[in-house]
């Protein structure tokens, strides 16, 4: 029997918050994601939780454990995406928040303190760094390298987190950023790989590398109706071979995705042959070497249509992020821990980035997913039963405190 | 030895109208394309030529046969696309009037009254019906159906065509749309088929026929990070295949030409599957089955893809038009006529359209090409040699000639 929580109202409250008829707009340091990090901030006063906010915008709420040792950082993130959903980030949060409230009123004694964590900026979505919070949180960027990152409103970072919507009043400002003895984060899993295994709880098993490329394809402009087929450098008949043949050597390998999501046409006329294209391939494995051949088959392709067509392709890397693997320790923990909750308990690898990435750089992190229905994320109609919500909750609690068990016997 | 005419300064003095970085912008009605009337006006009056202009704007210079029979028009277009360059359209129009001052010159007597015209908005860069002037001319499209037509500045075909920049002053307007005895049409070829056979003339054979459709291909969305290719339903993957396939067809068929020209990837995001994509086909040939075999094609294809990747394709038809035949006659006059200036004279086919297509419908119609360095046009950079120039207008005087001849003959 599952306890309730306030889980699935908080969730409610939070959704409004930023709600438009495309879903919920809520970036770092806007009206609606000050508003959020207040809710989070009245609701962890009201659990009799210590307050603390750091200068990248993380907003921690403390329930002091037994010894001095540094605290398990438990949480994720409250900002979304331009159309976000009401799940991604802020169930994590207000999950990690519901779990130290059922500590206390069980009144469980952790050795390690428990933090409750909303990370500032997960999503990139106003200031163009993803795992913003997170990624200051870790040492992998310093305040200053932000500080004067301009917003896609032209607000610098440290404008911003000093105005209005910034950091929280009355809540006091850490200067020192402790190296967690574990982090754990829920989240919602944003594919349907759960749903079609009718799997409750996923153990993540590696959140996946990753490979940006930008790909300019140049060919030959000329009118549609006066070169003949024979002598064309069209560039989207190009592109359109690259793209496909990724799709298929992604498929060949398995264990990979490869998406060209984004793709522009010019000059994008109905009766003029193509003479630019520029598209990116975004390709994700929690297996290195998979995007690295991924990478290398995109620039074969080019390479191929270079040859096959004269046109001529520059390939840009945007973005190349190695796999980050969860804690082996931690994983078990976790699958002992939620077998006992959901006997098809799923190993699962992570398509999407999440903060944990950056926080596994500094110590063991692992997490935990729900099911999304359809898979569906980054728009309004995402969507957790409240059922898995809870029993997320469950999960959450009970991983606290066996990992804080484990790390008391071990370490 | 081919005569020295005004043809190449004209020609300069035209391309400065409506001229800027992008190439040349003149489209009908409007003050640069204005300008080119009133100086193909005074260049007709400076020649003792009568004017005219109908209430469609086209602009007739007129040389009086010996008889009452109906007019040979020879003529082309002054306005250009957006990004026009200095001969394609202005040439046929600046060679027609060339031709008559040869005629003048060299005391030619000609049965038929021969007229040069400058048809009206051939290109629809303004208002969106090409071949603006000679459809109405050929009664294709009435006055009354395009005086409400508007501009893409949202002002009516009435309301410019009456305002400054409109029907020349002290240029009488006709009210009848005589049947010409035929009509010619000189032109750039816009394609690289001559420059490639060493051609400097081309006798065209037909006008090719035409589909234009949209394609809306509706997938489903997702993180480009969490979903498996093997359930994706990637829009823009399927629209790909299906522009390669009719790519392969056009090849196959022979004597065609398909091309995708305009292609909008929505969301368009580097992280996000397409969801949408819509695209245009625009496939031409003088064979009308050929065309219709690429529409086959599309539809084929379309519905494999619906299939194969649980897509839906929407199509819709934006415009079909049959091939039009040069008359036979006139053809087989031309090519007798040109043979004695270029020995490698060729038979050709026009990829685009013209002014020709509509005469034809109401008269014999023929039409010459000259050649365009590299097969460039509707750009800036668009080129035909002062030689080529010279000896496209020596070909049109020797062909009204000629043709004038063989209607005397033969009516």
């Amino acid at each position: 029997m599952i306890v309730r929580t306030p889980v699935v109202e908080r969730l409610a409250e939070l959704a409004k918050l930023g709600a438009y008829e495309g879903g919920i707009d809520r970036g770092l340091f806007t009206a609606p994601e000050h508003a959020a990090r207040l809710l989070f901030a009245s609701w962890a006063r009201a659990a009799g939780l210590a307050l603390s906010q750091d200068g990248a915008g993380n907003l921690f709420a403390r329930r002091e454990g037994s010894s001095d040792r540094a605290p398990i950082v438990v949480g994720s993130h409250l900002d979304t995406v331009r159309t976000g959903g009401p799940y991604d980030g802020a169930y994590g949060v207000v999950a990690a928040l519901c779990a130290l409230e059922r500590l206390n009123a069980e009144g469980w004694a952790t050795t390690h303190s428990v933090e409750a964590v909303a990370w500032a900026g997960e999503e990139g979505s106003r200031f163009p760094v993803g795992c913003l919070g997170s990624g200051v949180y870790s040492s992998l960027n310093s305040l200053a390298s932000i500080a004067s990152l301009a917003g896609d409103d032209g607000v610098p970072f440290l404008v911003a987190r000093d105005g209005e919507n910034g950091l929280l009043p009355h809540v006091p400002v850490r200067d020192d950023f402790p190296r967690p003895a574990a982090s754990l984060e829920l989240h919602i899993e944003q594919g349907r790989i759960m749903e079609r295994a009718g799997a409750r709880l996923g153990v993540v098993t590696a959140i996946a590398g990753q490979v940006r490329a930008e790909v300019e394809v140049t060919g030959e402009s000329g009118h549609a109706g006066t070169v003949p087929m024979i002598v064309r450098h069209d560039a989207l008949a190009a592109a359109a071979e690259i793209a496909l043949a990724l799709e298929t050597l992604a498929c060949q390998l398995g264990d990979c995705v490869a998406t060209v999501g984004y793709l522009v046409v010019e000059p994008n006329q109905t009766n003029v042959i193509p003479a630019r294209v520029t598209f990116r391939l975004d390709a994700r494995s929690v297996d290195d070497d998979r995007v690295d051949r991924l990478e290398a088959g995109l620039r074969d392709e080019c390479s191929r249509m270079e040859i096959q067509r004269g046109v001529v392709c520059a390939t840009k890397i945007l973005e190349r992020r190695a796999a980050v693997p969860m804690d082996g320790r931690l994983r078990a923990v976790l699958h002992e821990t939620l077998g006992g909750l959901d006997p098809h308990v799923v190993d699962i690898s992570s398509g999407a980035g999440h903060d944990s990435m950056c926080i596994a750089t500094i110590a063991p992190a692992a997490m935990i997913f729900v099911p999304s229905a359809g898979g569906r994320s980054h728009v309004g109609s995402e969507y957790t039963s409240p059922e898995d919500l809870e029993l997320g909750v469950e999960a959450l609690t009970r991983s606290i405190v066996a990992v804080d068990a484990l790390l008391t016997t071990f370490q």
